[in-house]
């Protein structure tokens, strides 16, 4: 398929030598850019430079989510289109998940300034906080907060694996303000996301292979799976490794490491995805039976009940084996994510017309901050720049320039619409 | 079986009350007192405080292995009787494990004193580094420095699970005594220990419940099983948990899993010991494939055949899964250590003719100091304490104050047979 020629900002290429050494592994080439971390702190100042550069006003809530708006007239933006992404990555996670969404956001701001666009409306380029949820455990912190998903009892009690609260590792600036905002209803606050935002776009390198297959530079959303986390705590009794004899054990490493197969042998059968990737075990002594294996399922299916069935399906397995071990089990959800159908007709409008013919229209497995703000009730869509590779969440992960360019000038084009 | 009254030494409780808040976690009631740490060093304090209210004469090795000596006559130590053990745990220990055998050993010293014993040859009390290996992953890492086990490049190639090198974790003036004395040849120091140390007893807390079953306080060691940890590094491709298809994942976790099964099951059928208790997974994200997992097999059999044949047979079945996998699996020894058989005459000669009955003569599969000092060549024996949970490497692990009194005499009575 032969794309057309992009426009090229003139920052595009600086941008992303601003942003490649931070929080980069010199080991692994990965990054690691944990919410409130130096790396992510410094990418959240890099922001603010860009929006005082392009002559942005910037607006930000208690939690730190922070919007940088063009065409506010100087009123409080209302009713902006609001496109952007987010800055934090998974350890040792690839460069393009989450920045290649706010460079792109940046870059398209100064393709519709050279088209010589004047906004009818605000343009907003928003970055959410802890997209990854890889230091609270729960996945688009930031925009479930901005929706008024998170009560302040669930703020309080989130702890990073250290056992950090979140409002101890924030700045006292932003713990001030979310105490500030505690006595702000979940219904307020999200319809003061509403009055703000009326459409959003979530730009996102492809976390699969399906453009690469298709042929495609971009794509556009469908939806995102049903997906969440559910921790399994697998308790035993410590002991001794050597003396112990093997009946007399009461061993939750074996439980586990029998759930971890069946979690994986069940996503596949039915075309499904379970996923073991993060386990602490207590002591973790090479001598020591384990006293304690706590390990975090991640399943993801194409419909809610599916999901609920994948899940049920693995406890229950685990369950029976604890009995044999001597062990337990307990389960508990720790974020789970409904079935979201991005607009459709947004979604239609978006791919078709295109010099370069349409552009393909592919559900995800991915979660991201669009679907938070879909479920929202905010008019949402996501386009995705194609990954040779198809590998995402590694150092692996990839997008070539010329497609990164396809993808400013998609959403550039799509703004322009949307502005319209 | 009734035991005669011990003798009960008046420093005997108010040790254990000294010894009871080192390193203990609140949370758990177990103790850690990792090699180098606080508690740890507070605790060497302690031996050394008490070695000098005693008015013993210390010695010191470059590693920090700690001798306290009566009956030197003011010369260098020779040909001594030494007894003694371990002050450091592994994470989330027990109180007695290590403790026990040098607070017994002070109370013995106690004991013969008030017995009027006067030694005819010099009585030792000594303490070993890094007994567990839970810093530094090699188990009698401070006996086998004396025995001349470690080679100075290996020493200087040892790191904790953080990274940092033995060689930083030591306070300078100790660095400063091993690099001094990196030129000491194997033999060299080997010599030096067989010179100072003419017979080694090692009082230990029961690591098992053999002496709960046949109603004894006290037992003799036998012998201890050959033994080792041998690292299993599996190594797959990151990539993202919910959008990579499961037929598409090169995922380490599942060829672990399936690994510590077998291992359990090897070991079950055999009547042997194969444990997975120490895991290292990365990037240890709940939405990412790991890309590593290295876990750390600790083996123990009655033979050195079938300890080979068993890792053999685990490393085999691993490599089969690990193609199966799609992923790649590397297994190294870290430390091994053969079969140990204590000097039957004199294990023979310390379990009869007490007034109480023979004390009964049992093998272990825990490694200790003694079975280092037993391999090179030094007369060793080891008495053990019974521990009524059976349990060890744990909070549970216990002792009661009869038996460790009983556990006192009958280390004053082994020490007086030993001197005379």
């Amino acid at each position: 398929m032969k794309e057309k020629e992009p426009e090229v900002p003139d920052d595009f290429e600086r941008m992303w030598t601003d942003l490649a050494p931070v929080g980069r592994s010199a080991r692994s080439g990965g990054y690691f850019r944990q919410p409130w971390s130096t790396p992510e702190r410094e990418l959240h100042e890099w922001f603010l430079e860009q929006a005082r550069a392009r002559d942005l006003v910037v607006t930000t809530d208690a939690m730190g989510n922070t919007v940088a708006w063009w065409g506010t007239g100087g009123r409080a933006p209302e009713g902006g289109v609001v496109t952007g992404s987010h800055l934090d990555s998974v350890r040792d996670g690839g460069a393009y998940d989450g920045p290649l969404g706010v460079v792109s956001a940046l870059a398209a701001l100064d393709v519709l300034r050279s088209r010589g666009v004047v906004p009818a409306r605000p343009l907003g380029i928003g970055v959410f906080l802890e997209e990854e949820g890889s230091r609270f455990g729960l996945a688009c912190l930031g925009s479930r907060y901005a929706a008024g998903e998170l009560s302040w009892d669930r703020l309080r009690e989130l702890r990073d694996p250290d056992g950090v609260a979140l409002l101890d590792a924030v700045d006292p600036a932003t713990a001030g303000a979310l105490e500030a905002d505690a006595g702000v209803s979940a219904a307020e606050r999200l319809a003061d996301l509403r009055r703000q935002v009326s459409v959003f776009v979530e730009l996102h390198v492809e976390q699969g292979r399906a453009l690469v297959d298709l042929g495609h530079a971009v794509g556009v959303a469908s939806g995102i799976w049903p997906h969440g986390r559910w921790r399994f705590d697998f308790a035993g009794v410590a002991d001794h490794a050597g003396t112990t004899r093997m009946e007399d054990r009461h061993d939750p490493m074996l439980t586990y490491a029998m759930t971890a197969l069946a979690a994986n042998k069940q996503a596949r059968l039915a075309g499904q995805r379970a996923t073991f990737g993060r386990l602490a075990v207590e002591p973790n002594g090479t001598n020591a039976v384990p006293s304690r294996v706590t390990a975090w399922l991640d399943a993801r299916c194409s419909s809610d009940d599916e999901l609920s069935a994948l899940v049920d399906g693995i406890a229950r397995q685990a369950q029976e084996r604890s009995q044999r071990d001597g062990t337990t089990l307990t389960v508990t959800a720790e974020s789970v994510s409904g079935l979201v159908s991005f607009d459709p007709d947004l979604a239609a409008r978006l791919a078709a017309d295109h010099e370069d013919g349409d552009w393909p229209v592919l559900p995800t497995q991915a979660g991201h901050d669009a679907g938070i703000l879909s479920a929202a009730g905010i008019p949402t869509a996501m386009l995705f720049v194609r990954n040779p590779t198809g590998v995402s969440h590694s150092p692996a992960e990839h997008a070539e320039t010329p497609d990164c360019l396809v993808g400013v000038s998609a959403l550039a084009d799509t703004l322009e619409r949307l502005l319209g």
